[in-house]
Order: structure tokens, then C-alpha cells, then sequence
């Protein structure tokens, strides 16, 4: 069969199962979303096996070990996936809300009420967490999900498919509302892309060139998610010690993720007292300093920072440092360079504060934070699939909010215009 | 100069000027709204001499009487163009307001702001009115707008255009902060939807084939807005004379609308009762019918419909009728054809109302009343950009608030992760 027909087939069937949804109960969903979870638990071991085969696979093509730890499954990380799915059924259902409502002059009723978006798909990279992540979420919001997980992880993703559908469909889940792509070949993607008769939203959840791909070929609405070029700006009115207490956690508590920074701004008036403290602190953390060439006047050591750098996601321990004159170019820099992701500016001067939260333009914006903090967890949402960095539809930490729309429901007696 | 290059100075300009506009007061927006419509209607000669251009031009390409009704200005339209400025002065200013807020127990107080969009491209077709209407709403929401108007309508858009800027410039608004796409070459559009890096949203307004062309080409977020194919259906239950004046209302008030209905959809309960007092009505309005066989076989004069007409928007006198088994069949239509706009059923039946409400896949579903309502000013919204029919973002009439996104802005103390 050809791979159009087949991704064709896929979008019908969780088409159908989405105008079915609509009258699936919150009981029935988090039931499902229980048995799911309990699903996943009794059969570790088949997960297991088949991701054992996904990462000798993986060992095989010598790939980095960072990326075997994102691909590897255990006991612990398929209890995680089981919580998360019992975390989704706990939520409370954004489905039926009432958003807005007033009665007109001429008596009509009209309310706004949050519906499902409808076909979601999920194209995502290494981590076969995902897989239940996102149709948990996808299902407790009332859509239906067409998932298309990488190639690397592809016996692990079937394994953990074929079960969340067995519990889901047993448990009053309409038949096809989890939908599979087992086709690895990329020409399924960008036919999933151009698919917009049959799908709401795309999310791409991966790496840049993943999100790029997405954003450029699809004629889907896609939310884009993740990539973080983020800034801490340390102001000349900065308490300096929480300065260096706030720089060091944003880069090296978790430097892979998207909410760590990349650079540092550093106000010429402190540079000097800053600097070599958190070069100090940063050797012992073996995080890599490169330096604009005002830095280097004051620390020879650090390596030359290049144009290149101040656009870069390291997503390692490498940070680039550049002197600014004031806070005004700390924000001109940002908004050049940034990726619209989270910023924070360390300052003690409320005029700073507020002009950096007003002009920065990225989805979180803070003052005396880490930038660590942007996440649906952190930010109260209970879960997340995905942090937007666009500005269409959302924008940040994406709750179960994000992958609803709304509809209004206008009630008359009658009335012609 | 080569397009590519003038339509990257506009965005780059539109991008700067965006930027700027980020610490543009509400005052200064509504004061330069004001002069925009003051400049316009002291100024109405000229517009009208080059709208002059415009209609001669497209005479003698002898085009329908109905696109010279779109494309012709008078002192009145001038006068609505200006009325509509002030509009926009008078509505609340969406940016700013904060819709959600929580203290979390790290202490960290979280808001999210509504903030403008950044560069919106509108891309629309005969109407020289959506010039003033599209930049008033976009300045008012904080947004800068690169227009981009049909080549018919070129004349009369460059003058609205000059008297905008001359005016908004003049009055505080960052200089930039109205780009018009003077080219007709069809490739600037094409160029246009490819700047997903300066442009933030593009929405289209016209018709169901410069709407295609967006969705299918653009990286740009897009709103798709419009294409109405609008069903009103009659359920066993209904108050037959409250069906008829809806249908009539929904199908003759204004033919030419997005929000007008396009099939009509009678339970077999009550068609042939029903339907002889429709048609002739419908007579009377010169409205034609097109029937499904059972209709034929009530009303033996009916034009026989298509699958074709169960997928077109007329826009026209033009009717389809269907006779449906019962509310299921109804909504089963319904979701095949419609192209999530409007749709109304007519019953007494609490349970058929809910059911209806509750399946029906549109922007605006409607119970006893006609599907005509839908429209920013009827809703209450003061304005409209558009009326979404996508689920992202947007759906259903557009007022300010679409046009603008959110920011999170968090306040610490130092906190850390």
C-alpha cells in the first residue's frame, strides 16, 4: 500500500474518532487514562524488551551516550510514564468551560465554551516518553492524536502504542483516536504536514532542524516549541551575589534543556567585580566561558566568543559573556538574539525592571529569577506538552488549555437579522 | 531593486517599528487613530480621484457590476473608513490587561500580560475600505501591519495609505509602522509568506482561493477567515413559522456574506409541509432551489443538486435543500460539508439543541436563531478583523484581542531551581 493512502487512513480514522469524542464523558476519559497507566505497569517487561532492541540499535550506529540515556527505558522511567498518565487523569477538564458570556440586546444568549481542537499530531524525536505524555494529554483534552515518534525509538514507541490503545479502546476511548505512524521513512512527515483537511495542529517536539522542517512545509497550524537561546542580565544595581546564585543555576543545574542560558549580559559597571567570581565558580562547574572582547580585557583566559555563538543553543556547559553599556543594549541584544524563550534580568532599580519586562519580547520575562523556572510544572499547570516560542494561539509553558479551541453556542427565540 | 530586497526593508522596517511600539501609549494610539480619520475625510478628494483610476481601469476589463460595488469609494465610504478609526480609538485597549495571575510558594508572582502580536501581514482583495479598517485595528492593538491590497484597488490604497502614515506619523505612531506592498506582482505575496522571521501572523481576507494560496504557502502563523458555507436545519420539532422566517433570513438578507446560510436542511417529518411554503417565499425572492431527489419528489420544480452543491458557497440567490431522516443525519451533514462557519438548527427539542450544539463542528452553532448573527459588532466586540474559522488562536469573529498574544512576566527574589 502506499504511504499516502496510509497516512491518509490514519487522518480519517482519527477524524472520525474525534467527531466521536465529543461525546465521551471526563469519567470515561480519565477512566481510560487510569487503565492506561495500569496498562503500562503490568507490561514493563514488553516495553522493555522492545526498547532493548531500539538501543543496542542505537549502540550499533555508535551514537553519543546522552542520546542512548533519552532513548533508554527502565523500571523507573515507566513508572514516570504510568504518573504521568495518572497526573493527566487528576487534572481538571478544560472541555465545556465557559469562557465568556453575555446576553445581547436582543435577547440571544451567546457563550464561548472550550472545545477540543480536534486531530493533533505529534512529531517528536528520541525520547519514547513521549509517546504516552502527549496522548495522555491529547485525550484528556478530547482530541484525538496521530503520533510520529523517531526512527531510533520506533520498537519501543509500537510496544508502548499498542498498549495505551488496548486500554484506551476498552475503556470507551472511540476506536482510532490513537493513531500510530510505524512508517519510518521521512516522506511520512511531510505528508503528515500537508494534511491540513484533516489535522487541527501539529507540535513539533525535538531538536531546531525538527522545528525548522515543521514550521517551513507544513500547511497544518503548528505551534513550535522549545529551541531556548535565553539571557540572564546582570544589571549595575544588581545584588551580585544572588546575581551569581541566579547565573550559575540557569546555566548548570540542567544544561540540556531549553530553559538554561546560553548567555550572560553583564553591565560594564560591574563587569569587573562579576567576572572573575563566576569565572572562578564556572571552572569548578567545568562550564566553558566565551568571552565579547571587553570580557577578555578583564579575564584573558576565556575563549573569543564569535557572532555565531550569541545565536547558539549550546545546551551544554558553554556559556557566552558580553559587557553591555546599560540596560538598553542588554535588551536590543536580547531581542536580536533570542529565540523568544526566557530572559531575566538581575536589578535592584525598578525603572529596569519594568523596562526590561515591557520591551523584551519573549514568552517568559523575569526579574531576580532563574530562567530555570519556565515550565507548565513550575508555572502551576500540572503538565505540559511543550513550551511555545511563537506567539500564535500560545505562547510559554503549554497546559491542557493549549491544545483546546473554543466554540460560541448562540441560544434565541427566533431571532433574524 | 530586486522584490526580495523591497520586501525585506519592509518587514525589517515594520519589525523596528514594532519594537518601538512596545512603549507607545494607549493616548498616543487613540490620538493617532483620530487623525488618521481626520486626514482621510479632509483629504477625500484625492482618495477619491485615484479610486477613480481604480474604477475606470477595472471597467474597461469589463468586470461584474458587483466587484465595481466593492472596489467604488464615495464621500460616504470615506466617511465609514474614518468612522471606523474612531471606533478603534474608542475601544479598550487589549494590551496590558492581565489575564491570569498566581503567587507560587516559592514566592515567585507569575502574570501573564497581553501584549501585541508584533508584525501583522494582511493580505485582501477589491475592498479599499479594509486598508484603514486593518491598520486602525492593528495600531490599536499594538501591532505594526504590512497591507497588502489587490492590484485592482492599487490607486485608491496608495492614497489611503499616505494619509495613514502621514497622519499616524505625525501623531507619535513609530515611523514604519504601516508598510504597504505597492507591487502587484503576484510573487511579492508569495515572498511575504515565506518572512516567518519578521512577520508574526498573516491573516487573508478575501476569497476561498487567495485563502488557499496563504494556507497551503505560508510559514508565517496564518488565520484563516472567511469561506462560509452556512446550514440551517429544521428539525420534526420546530416551529415551522419560526423556521421560515430564519431560513428566509438567514438565505435573502444578504446573499453575498460569509455568514449567510448556503444549504438548508429539512427533518422528512415535516419537508412536505414545510417545503411548498419555502419555495414560494423564496419565489417571491427570486432565491433558486436546489433539491436532493426526495425534495424533487415534493417539489417536482426544483433544480436537482449536486454533490458539487452540497460543497459550494454560493454567495448568490442560490439555495440547496436536503431532506434528512433526523437530527443525527443533520449534524452528519453538516460535519462532511461545512466549512466551520455558521450553523443553526430549529427545534423545540431540548435534547435535539444540546445534541446539536454539542457535535456540530463550527465557530458559531446556533439554536433558533439565524446564522447571520455571527459578526464582531453583534457578538459585542465593538470591531472585527476577520471571522476565524481555523481553531487556532482565533475562532469565530476576531476582535482586538486576536490580534494580540501574552507574555508571562515573573517577579523573585532570587529564587533559584
Amino acid at each position: 500500500m502506499d504511504l499516502q493512502k496510509i497516512m491518509l487512513d490514519k487522518a480519517k480514522a482519527a477524524q472520525k474518532a474525534a467527531e466521536a469524542m465529543t461525546m465521551v464523558s471526563t469519567e470515561t476519559k480519565n477512566n481510560a487514562l487510569c487503565k492506561m497507566a495500569d496498562m503500562l505497569e503490568s507490561h514493563k517487561e514488553e516495553i522493555i524488551a522492545a526498547n532493548q532492541a531500539d538501543v543496542a540499535a542505537a549502540q550499533a550506529k555508535g551514537v553519543r551516550k546522552s542520546y542512548i540515556d533519552r532513548l533508554m527505558l527502565n523500571d523507573d522511567r515507566i513508572a514516570g510514564m504510568a504518573d504521568g498518565l495518572r497526573q493527566a487523569a487528576a487534572l481538571q477538564d478544560p472541555v465545556g468551560e465557559v469562557d465568556y458570556g453575555i446576553v445581547r440586546p436582543n435577547g440571544l444568549e451567546i457563550r464561548r465554551v472550550r472545545v477540543p481542537l480536534g486531530v493533533a499530531g505529534i512529531i517528536y524525536e528520541a525520547r519514547p516518553n513521549v509517546t504516552s505524555d502527549a496522548a495522555g494529554l491529547c485525550l484528556k483534552s478530547g482530541n484525538t492524536v496521530i503520533l510520529r515518534g523517531g526512527s531510533e525509538a520506533i520498537n519501543s514507541n509500537k510496544a508502548i502504542v499498542k498498549l495505551l490503545q488496548e486500554a484506551a479502546y476498552g475503556a470507551g476511548i472511540p476506536e482510532g483516536a490513537i493513531q500510530f505512524v510505524e512508517v519510518t521513512d521521512r516522506e511520512a512527515v511531510q505528508i503528515m504536514l500537508r494534511m491540513n483537511e484533516y489535522l487541527d495542529v501539529i507540535i513539533p517536539r525535538g531538536g531546531a532542524g525538527l522545528i525548522k522542517t515543521v514550521v517551513e512545509n507544513s500547511s497544518v497550524p503548528v505551534i513550535e516549541t522549545g529551541t531556548g537561546v535565553c539571557h540572564t542580565f546582570v544589571d549595575e544595581s544588581a545584588d551580585l551575589k544572588m546575581a551569581l546564585s541566579i547565573a550559575v543555576n540557569a546555566k548548570v543545574s540542567r544544561p540540556s534543556v531549553c530553559n538554561a542560558m546560553e548567555t550572560l549580559l553583564v553591565h560594564e559597571k560591574v563587569a569587573e567585580k562579576f567576572l572573575p567570581e563566576l569565572s572562578r565558580i564556572m571552572a569548578e562547574k567545568n562550564c566553558e566561558l566565551r568571552g565579547c572582547p571587553r570580557c577578555l580585557s578583564i579575564l584573558p583566559n576565556m575563549v573569543p566568543a564569535t557572532e555565531e555563538d550569541w545565536h547558539t543553543e549550546y545546551g551544554d556547559l558553554i556559556l557566552s559573556v558580553k559587557i553591555v553599556d546599560n540596560v538598553n543594549e542588554a535588551i536590543s541584544h536580547i531581542n536580536k538574539y533570542n529565540t523568544g524563550h526566557s530572559e531575566t534580568i538581575v536589578t535592584e532599580k525598578l525603572n529596569n525592571a519594568r523596562l526590561f519586562q515591557r520591551r523584551v519580547d519573549a514568552a517568559a520575562v523575569y526579574v531576580n529569577a532563574s530562567t530555570r523556572f519556565t515550565d507548565g510544572g513550575e508555572f502551576g499547570f500540572g503538565a505540559e506538552i511543550g513550551i511555545s516560542t511563537q506567539k500564535l494561539h500560545a505562547r510559554g509553558p503549554m497546559g491542557l488549555v493549549a491544545l483546546t479551541s473554543t466554540k460560541y453556542l448562540i441560544n434565541g427565540d427566533g431571532q433574524v437579522r
